[in-house]
């Protein structure tokens, strides 16, 4: 028997007071789906109320979507989605969804599964020396600065940067950024710039914008992880450019024009991701004259365009880019903060003015507290006095990093190119048979950690790499990590080497 | 001639004194783009300095892009892009880009521009009574507990939040909004659950999964405005599916399903944007059932879901869901603030995973300071506050509005529905033959302002429609602006109606 308190003396109405409860016995699973309600007669005598208030109330119930009601039969609890309180795998559904979605997003997904790695929320327990990460280092976060721009800028225009803002960013980080880049001997306006969640958003509208099913690209072989899964999702065909010690292969690049222009070729020239490799300024020259002849884009990733502290690196290719065909995608992530997920774009404004549309149809616009925060913080000077600090603190790893790799692997069979800032080397594995997970095996027993070279590569590759990032270490742990590295060579290469 | 201060007692040395001087010389304009370089010997000469000092210095600023030198000849400055520091309009370069990219980016472009209406960033100046836009109303902002939560979580997780995140979203933010659907009805673990930059990211990333060229979509008309542009740039074919006014019309879906099944059916069923109908129970089971019998995805933006003020709204589509075919699309920005950019997607599992992954590979993952800020809000409470605040402003305002129509809209041409939430009226303006900038200038010079209904349609109207949105205006702006109203449909029906 259901039991109902009916108060004749309250001012809410008797249905509505039926309603009520048997709406919360239905949310709390009391009456479960399938449960038969009471006729309508046999309930109005026992709740002592009229006939056609237990009537309207189940006709309630049944607009709300709470009970099914056949005509001329009694009315049940309507069968929901089970309730499902722990975070265990999902219900088995019947439906093979495979068949159902744009064949690239499965393929992707097979391949790539959720894409975790390189990022934080995998790191498997690891006790060691991790070199895998490329993430800035915690520990050098300028956290109370951004704090207090972030409650300044609450508090002072809380009602604008909490609002709807513009598809192209907020104007006075876009100011800076346009000042900003000047430095690097780039010239643009705050209206040549638009702001994206990131670079990888950056990389996304600029896929938006130029994909073609089966169209060419050119990418640096090995590079960004990322933009692997990126461009088979976009279903285009990767042309694998291979890197030498200065640079991109110019020659290789010459070849493949010949067999058709790509849409673009995206390029990383200062302190590549993986290899730490910088493109000297004569390549620069030839690779924009090349791109020019064919009115070809270079998208330039400078995700590190900032990490310069050996001082001796080349200005950006956009600097020296009078046709407009430079694409410039910067971040901050590598050199503040990931998680604010604070990127821009510096382009041709007919360009810029096309991403705009494509932000909007993607996601309206970039979340506005934290572009107003960041603005706030870098107009006041932090930027500058942070990017000091850790050029003082990288400085000081890279040369710690160098100096122990020098000294402690001696073994001939390991290569690695000297980078002249950024955070990452690029160690080369010769002469093995032993497979990724095996050199990997070595690696976790002697407890050191580095990303794994074949992540980095369109295609596969005969020789091992690893990537090995000082992002995330200070100078203890590099020196107790390459001394890590040497042991585990030592073991790789027996008596070789 | 070029004069710089050597200093000979200072620790930096010579060579780099030349090389930072001539820089800054540079970047200032001082040396101006094609501008030639004392030869070396003279230059040396003129300093006081060894001859390879000055070898060296030019090398070096050749190799970081300030020089060109041609061999055996003299050095120039190097012609960078011409440096503008006003935001005037863009140089015309000479690269015709519509023709290098994606030709639904330029479609889109073309006919939308940069989609800025119905946004901020445009709004004119406006002086009279605004109903033409759909923000929730600045003035009812928390932003004070807003900042508390924001500041908290900078203090006690500044190194996490800002630090890479999960792709899948802020753990306990989902958790909470798993909590918050089964008040709805909605029965999903936190593994269920995605955040997004905003609901429009959620749709994007729902358009990556399931778009595929020429495919068919089932849209309301009139619908949201922005998924328009959305769906055109996907290369869809759109199917518009009639609003009645006790919700979208069953038999038109039953006559397209045998025209060609959709990839899936885009649906608002509570306070369509713009008509303000809600879909009233019967039709939702019909619906869920109609495309069970063909695993035809169901999208539900549930954008208003906690908007029912008037009590009388049926649960969602997905709480009946049983068999997984509803993907539900929430938001936060028509019920807390739209700029902090947040909303979720609630799916399968097997969805939302391979959500992720295009997550991942358009922006990594949303912003986390926002997204632990509200998770500490929503949990200290303060969203149910709010959201009890809002209804008793809504309720009143929406009260307000159904009165003021009935009493000074008496002209039978005009028509509408009354919503029973929300914040949107859809006006037909009958037997009119003038066009809509007719109409728009009338009302504007009667000051007071609505959104135009073409742009909620597929395909074109013969009638006039006008959205008239009470969510950024008060009781007595409400008043004021129906009277103005009323006015300008006396000009517009002169003697008639």
């Amino acid at each position: 028997m259901i039991i109902l308190n009916i108060n004749r003396n309250s001012e809410t109405p008797i249905f509505k007071q039926v309603i009520d409860q048997l709406k919360e016995k239905i949310d709390n699973d009391v009456l479960k789906p399938g449960d038969r309600l009471p006729a309508t007669r046999v309930f109005s005598d026992q709740l002592g109320v009229n006939r056609t208030t237990i009537y309207k109330a189940y006709q309630e119930l049944w607009a709300l979507g709470y009970i099914e009601s056949k005509s001329g039969s009694y009315s049940y609890v309507r069968q929901r989605r089970e309730q499902v309180f722990e975070c265990e795998e999902s219900s088995e559904t019947s439906i093979d969804w495979s068949k159902r979605i744009n064949p690239n997003a499965e393929l992707v997904y097979k391949m790539y599964g959720k894409i975790s790695f390189p990022f934080s929320e995998v790191k498997e327990q690891f006790e060691g020396v991790d070199f895998s990460i490329l993430h800035p280092d915690k520990r050098l976060f300028p956290i109370n600065e951004f704090k207090r721009s972030l409650n300044k800028i609450i508090l002072e225009k809380g009602e604008t940067v909490l609002d709807y803002g513009e598809g192209q960013g907020y104007a006075p980080l876009r100011e800076f950024l346009a000042h900003r880049q000047r430095l690097h001997g780039i010239s643009v306006t705050a209206q040549e710039i638009l702001i994206t969640n990131g670079a990888q958003n950056g990389i996304d509208l600029l896929m938006k914008l130029f994909a073609k099913p089966g169209a060419r690209v050119f990418v640096e072989s090995p590079t960004y992880g990322m933009i692997i899964p990126t461009l088979t999702y976009y279903n285009c065909e990767i042309v694998p450019i291979p890197m030498n010690s200065d640079g991109v292969d110019l020659s290789v690049i010459e070849k493949e024009f010949k067999k058709g222009l790509p849409i673009f070729f995206y390029t990383m020239p200062n302190f590549q991701n993986p290899t730490g490799i910088t493109t000297n300024q004569e390549h620069r020259e030839k690779l924009i004259a090349l791109f020019e002849k064919h009115n070809v884009p270079i998208i330039e990733d400078a995700f590190e365009e900032e990490m310069k502290y050996f001082g001796k690196v080349p200005l950006p290719i956009k600097s020296m880019d009078i046709n407009q065909i430079v694409i410039y995608v910067g971040s901050f992530s590598k050199i503040l903060f990931p998680g604010i997920r604070l990127g821009w774009i510096s382009a041709d404004k007919k360009l810029i003015d096309r991403l705009i549309t494509l932000k909007r149809i993607s996601d309206i616009s970039t979340a506005a507290p934290e572009q107003a925060a960041l603005a706030d913080f870098c107009m006041q000077g932090f930027f500058d006095l942070h990017i000091k600090r850790i050029h003082k603190v990288y400085r000081k790893r890279m040369q710690t990093a160098i100096n122990e790799l020098e000294m402690k692997i001696k073994n001939k069979n390991i290569e690695w190119i000297e980078p002249n800032g950024g955070f990452t080397f690029w160690l080369n594995f010769k002469n093995t048979k032993l497979s990724y997970e095996e050199l990997n095996k070595i690696f976790y027993s002697n407890k050191v950690r580095f990303a794994l070279g074949k992540d980095f590569f369109p295609t596969a590759q005969k020789e091992k790499y690893f990537r090995m990032s000082i992002a995330s270490v200070d100078e203890e742990e590099i020196k107790t990590g390459i001394g890590r590295l040497a042991k585990a060579v030592k073991t790789i290469y027996k008596n070789k080497g």
